[in-house]
């Protein structure tokens, strides 16, 4: 790869959904500095549970930045309780959705600040602030998005799909209720249009799930499409496996193929380079943008670094090739 | 004392508040069959915090009755942790109540399902079922009523007199706003109207904060003093002092006595027998009702059944000699 690009372009932008993105962002966090950095945050995955307002990806990015996410589960927090979930069995409720003592904090305080009128994305800067994250973690929209799956059970809620029945459903149709009229949040479509952007960065997240819902939000991908930034994406799927989640079981029952290649297609007409797996190596010749190949396996913090200077350094090759 | 009573009058009505009446409350559901006993819980602590429909009194009681109170504590559930109390203070939000993770449980549950439109009655009588408490745990009301003091830092509501700061703001008046246009539950007026009922006691808890707001609801005064059973009331003052929380601090800056009698004098026109402790036997002569003295500090569990032993054969003495 090239050296680092051009010095005045120093703002990246990172389109994220939850665990897998997540772990991008983190490598991202290391290695741009403090607010340079904006990850956007699917919020199509929210929902109301409980009478509590949820964003599990937003949440995921949050405590992954700021070193509070369990190493282990891959959700949730470290140090967890389950000391309510076990109360609230005992007296009838809902427990489905698995809320650890310590999120719950997040999701009642969250809850509490927007009944008061607090946009969801400034209650997030707060909340950033408070644990300390430099980074700008905002939500793609303060609209309401709602991914709604067809399956062959019929529509369904997101979480109703994904945790409720356990990804038990094959998905047949993916729409985004509310996204046509959202409206992208301010502050990144001023970073799309900031002169000192370097790179859009499209984190190995689900594309169906995470991906395409802050695409689908309105005038977003339209501000994407126009950004001066080149758009880098990693592949999140490797040797025709996802790392993790229904994301391959899903591309089969949509009827696409299940590898590198054809999560790109449906970024085509906005990528201008695709990080793939050393494992992927077959299908560099194949996609007409410059692809380049990296360890994506993200197991360690050193992984999530590494892969991070190896996007910035795709995003520069491509503009300085294209300057 | 005399032996059981009337073997017809098998059921038992008591008034209770929090952590001392909630002692008596678990005697007497050790000596008065299932739901033969009525507990009738204060519910003019009752507050909204985090968004959270919280009933102080009531949940004393319900996890006293079920095994489930901290022993130690005197409030709360045992075995509780404080995760969610942790994380919140981390992200700035509002600690000055602490809410346990076991207990967090309670009130989401009910806030849900009386957001839902269920009664609170109705969601407590559920709770109860599935926590396998056999007496039967009715609030004095399912309309709002709420406890509210006018201090030297003028008037303030009841959780931010007790918990937030500490009983420190003198106490000049107390209201009960709400509780003339309240409804008491059917269900306590259809006991109290009941011919098996035994006795009505009136448990040793704050007599401000605690038994007159169940007093003060529209109907119940009326219907107690109408009811044929006996009223047996328990002294919360134990030689010049409360046994736990504000009374004697109340009764002082309030302008009344700190004793025994001075709490008789309140529910007078509805005793018919008062139960002291040994400690205040000088005061037995000068109350004009039927008094007894009985060890009312209750430590142990054998103390709570002992005392509300006593209590009734106290009213069924007074039924045999009006009969």
């Amino acid at each position: 790869m090239s050296a680092a690009g051009d010095p005045r372009k120093t703002l990246v932008v990172a389109l994220c959904g939850g665990v897998g993105g997540a772990k991008l962002a983190l490598g991202l966090s290391r290695v741009v500095p403090g607010a340079d950095l904006m990850v956007v945050a699917n919020t199509g995955d929210d929902f109301e549970h409980l009478g509590l307002a949820i964003s599990p990806d937003l949440d995921t990015i949050m405590y992954t930045l700021a070193g509070l996410a369990d190493p282990r589960r891959g959700w949730g927090r470290r140090d967890e309780t389950w000391t309510f979930m076990a109360a609230l069995a005992a007296l009838g409720g809902e427990t489905w959705f698995a809320l650890g003592d310590g999120d719950l904090a997040t999701h009642l305080e969250r809850t509490r600040r927007r009944a008061a009128g607090e946009a969801l994305s400034a209650i997030t800067a707060d909340f950033c602030r408070r644990l300390k994250i430099a980074t700008r973690l905002v939500p793609m929209t303060d609209d309401t998005v709602r991914t709604r799956l067809r399956t062959d059970m019929g529509w369904l809620d997101f979480q109703d799909y994904f945790v409720r029945r356990r990804c038990a459903p094959t998905v047949l149709e993916v729409a985004y209720d509310g996204a046509a009229r959202a409206r992208a949040h301010p502050d990144v479509l001023a970073a799309l249009r900031d002169p000192r952007l370097r790179a859009i960065v499209i984190c190995p997240s689900n594309p169906f799930l995470s991906i395409e819902p802050i695409l689908a939000v309105g005038a977003l991908r339209e501000a994407i499409a126009g950004s001066a930034a080149p758009v880098v994406a990693v592949s999140p799927i490797i040797a025709g496996r996802a790392v993790k989640g229904p994301t391959a079981k899903m591309m089969s029952a949509l009827g696409l193929e299940v590898s590198a290649r054809a999560v790109a297609r449906r970024y085509r007409d906005l990528l201008d380079a695709y990080v793939l797996d050393r494992a992927d190596a077959a299908a560099v010749a194949e996609l007409g943008i410059p692809v380049t190949l990296a360890h994506t396996l993200m197991t360690t913090l050193a992984d999530r670094e590494e892969l991070a200077r190896h996007v910035l350094a795709s995003a520069d090759a491509v503009a300085k090739a294209t300057a």
